[in-house]
């Protein structure tokens, strides 16, 4: 049996539940949100349209007490309307109620007895990961985040398109921040199989500004973002059950930063089995570092948990 | 190559367009709707979940000319605001402006070249893909809606709870309106091969009401709906690209009542392929010509078609 | 995490296993079989196949121990070669193999701590089934076979084309032994809603003979039959892990006749759920009981297990 | 509507078939088979499984005619016995009865007017799609082999299991026959974004001599090898349809050697869209051409089409 849970039931969090329905992912899905009547809605939907699948999904409403033999969680939470995408607040126009959801949830979430992997996809990405690992005391490996998932993904689209070919052709990581001081580390990019520097008719510059605006151009339309971010979440959720030990770039906690920051790292039962450590050049080790440094920073100025004697 | 087109990305079009993509169906998706900055993010959020499935879907954006090799176009336009929950106005709040928006689109979808099959989703169901088969003239069979394709699911669903057993196991069918004329052909309905009335204790009354009142719980607590209708669309579609000759409750043209009406009928590359007349009561009987009656006389005070010389 | 096991690796348990490979639906999959060399052979090409598909599956190699947290246990063991289609043995060609080999698997299986739910595809299913539940001594619902619920879908697909409509627009059930003794319960067939006796013209002996000899006409060309069981196996397991409550025909231990027989049973989480007991024509009750007589008198005369002081 | 055609049912076809039918791949398959009984044989188990799946694939028998409006044909005849693989001939135990094959299928596909993409499984590969290419007079670009696309995805499981990694982390290719004369591209191949020299301990030789063995590997065991190279087709077949413009190591037609040989190309919908030319070291490019004069020899020996005037 298959059995997850989703915290947090608005765009994301119901778009990350229905996959699962669709997909026939999970035998049990446990789906939280302190809005109750959002909640039943969701169920009531998704149910109904696990009655026109092959599969069948039971969903589980709002009790912490089913976590307790789920594999894997996933933190969609959020208050999208707090994003400002037109300020350079960005994400962290969620800070403000995310830090206060994930003191929140946190305890609840250890009370529960859950065993399992914790993926967070709320923003500010890192940080909330970083934060949600605190409050827990999990071992930092079963805690991660969708972090540059999307934002790799959004990177080999573009690249893709600039040299008309599938974006599944391309290869390397968009590492950092999942926010604004991420950056495409251009020396681990190649198309199929050839290193990107073959193709010096490209302006990266701009490649990676369409991928780090990727959500923007989203929500200018739409006023969130949900399928590519929902699928996202998914696949890493199918790669822990798998134990796939799959290379993807998520929001991990690399000691040497002392933080959760955007990196390759293969992805299994454990969580986070390993951190791929490429060789980066100079210019995006300094930008990793940068990045690590911000996200860091925002999270040691929130209130820290109680040490324990 | 499979091929579909969409017309109207609200939550409904857009949730149909993310299943297709989620599930391979088709190689081309056309997608359409007027406000272009919605059409733009919709199609770039499912560019990125496409990134990061195996399936690849390339997306066109409000191109109706792209419509000519289509095998289906599913409409899900509307204006769920409209939609008052409160009133016994019920899906007709979106009468109005969907009307327009048909007279608006069918010209535009004959031009098109179009040559599939069109799948309503559009409220009021029933009336909207009357009138769309009337303003495009496209042959009767050619045309249907999902009418009580959802309903249905839903009355097998509370059904099921009920005995504690799978809605799957719960056969039969609700006729009439996607609407509040719609009922329970309980004379249709068997659970586990056993027909309903070896189940004595069970409130059909009830239980006829809760599937009746299933959209409007959803939109109580998300105010709209969007994962079983969309499920519903893509299935239906599916079954038309198979030629499956598949045995489903839809709106489809019965000309005894001169108008679409929720009733089983068999869908295939044809469409509807045959209407299924099973024995109902007389009771029954009167509920769908009362239903029909109704479908009908919101169709005939619509404008009309300018005859053809 | 999804784990099941298969014991024996022939085209049956190969195809089984492959399906579960394609469909993503496991996450470990233990394949047992005497020949290690084809066993391994197995392994390598579903490896390779996994390599080729986005879902991971984690093969292990006869190891009975691996069975101790499966979810299910597939039985698919046998010697095609034994089966003579010409005689009138037919499927009884495997009994005096596949007898010996439930004598040697079934302690194996006790002693791994299997605390799962067993589906048995052996032949002569039923009686196979039933030895299997005695030698092992496992509760009665955590055994049961794919019994008649591939010859149900032939059923299905027979009147289905005798009609010009998909199979899956036939509802009802064939009963009794996977084997000679079966016979379709015309009492519980109905076509889109409607009792087969509303089709006069149909001639139902003809159809229920096509169901019994269809695997015979799958074999006068292959030798084997694969593909369609290999399906059913895969369903049923998938209804178990995700506790689906599904009506299945399949072949269940029922009291009143003391033996595994074909009939509908509501297949969820436990294995059998419940027996469904529809209301049967006196001649279908008869028949019924004539087969699972010689079902019952074919594994009564089998070695039996050593009673427990 | 998806359709495809497979020519050649024995196992590599008919599981070929069998991945169409549970993928829910197509909605029309041609069968073809000179083996009538086989081929019915085929289509009722594939039928039976069909009616077990909620897609519904019609499947059509031994109709060359109904190539005509097919997207893909797959090529899997062969004689599976005739593969020697205790002496040197390896899959050349083939080449007499296959070209004979060709000679007999290329007309007929031919005159069928079938416009769509062939992809070729039968061995030897690529000696047989060069002289389908030539027979049928077909471009060729529209006519590929599964070619070393197996090979590739056997080199990165054992390069992923010396590293304790999933396969689906290493990237890069075996180009050349798929035969003895195959080898892997070294210079090609990283691990986790990782040059593969950055794992001096590893056994380059041996893991190259086990991916050029492990089809030998499977058939030591089970005496011919189905779900790998079945996957591998059916992941190209779909490739083609999406246009995926996907990078594949295929056996495609390199003006520079003048025949078929396995290298990485793009795949889409017109077969192959164009080659990649990854910059190989002196060794490998003379182990390519190698690879392809042998080739090309087997196929200039083989009786050449009348040349129309």
């Amino acid at each position: 049996m298959r059995k997850y849970g989703v915290i947090g039931l608005g765009q994301v969090g119901a778009t990350v539940a229905y996959t699962l329905v669709q997909r026939g992912t999970v035998d049990e899905l446990v789906l939280i949100d302190q809005n109750e009547a959002l909640a039943t809605a969701q169920k009531l939907d998704l149910d109904d349209a696990s009655a026109r699948l092959s599969s069948t999904t039971k969903i589980i409403l709002n009790d912490y007490a089913a976590l307790a033999d789920a594999e894997v969680l996933i933190i969609a939470t959020g208050n999208i309307k707090a994003i400002d995408m037109a300020s350079s607040k960005g994400r962290f126009g969620e800070y403000d109620s995310n830090q206060a959801i994930v003191r929140d949830i946190a305890p609840k979430i250890v009370a529960s007895g859950f065993k399992g992997i914790l993926i967070d996809i709320m923003n500010p990405c890192d940080v909330m990961t970083d934060y949600l690992q605190r409050m827990t005391g999990f071992p930092r490996e079963r805690v991660f985040g969708t972090g540059t998932f999307l934002d790799t993904a959004r990177m080999q689209k573009y690249v893709g398109q600039a040299l008309k070919t599938n974006g599944k052709n391309v290869a390397g990581y968009v590492y950092g921040e999942h926010g604004n001081s991420q950056f495409v580390a251009w020396s681990t990019v190649s198309v199929n199989g050839q290193p990107i520097s073959a193709y010096p008719d490209l302006d990266l510059n701009q490649l990676e500004e369409d991928a780090r605006q990727g959500a923007f151009a989203v929500m200018a339309g739409k006023h969130y973002t949900n399928f590519a971010i929902a699928t996202c979440g998914v696949r890493l959720a199918e790669a822990v059950s798998a134990d796939a030990q799959l290379a993807c770039p998520v929001s991990a906690f690399d000691p040497e930063f002392g933080t959760y920051v955007g990196m390759p790292a293969v992805v299994g039962k454990n969580g986070i089995e390993s951190l791929i450590h490429l060789e980066l050049t100079e210019k995006e080790r300094a930008a990793l570092q940068r990045s690590a440094n911000f996200i860091k920073s925002k999270v040691d100025e929130l209130p820290q948990p109680e040490p324990i004697d």
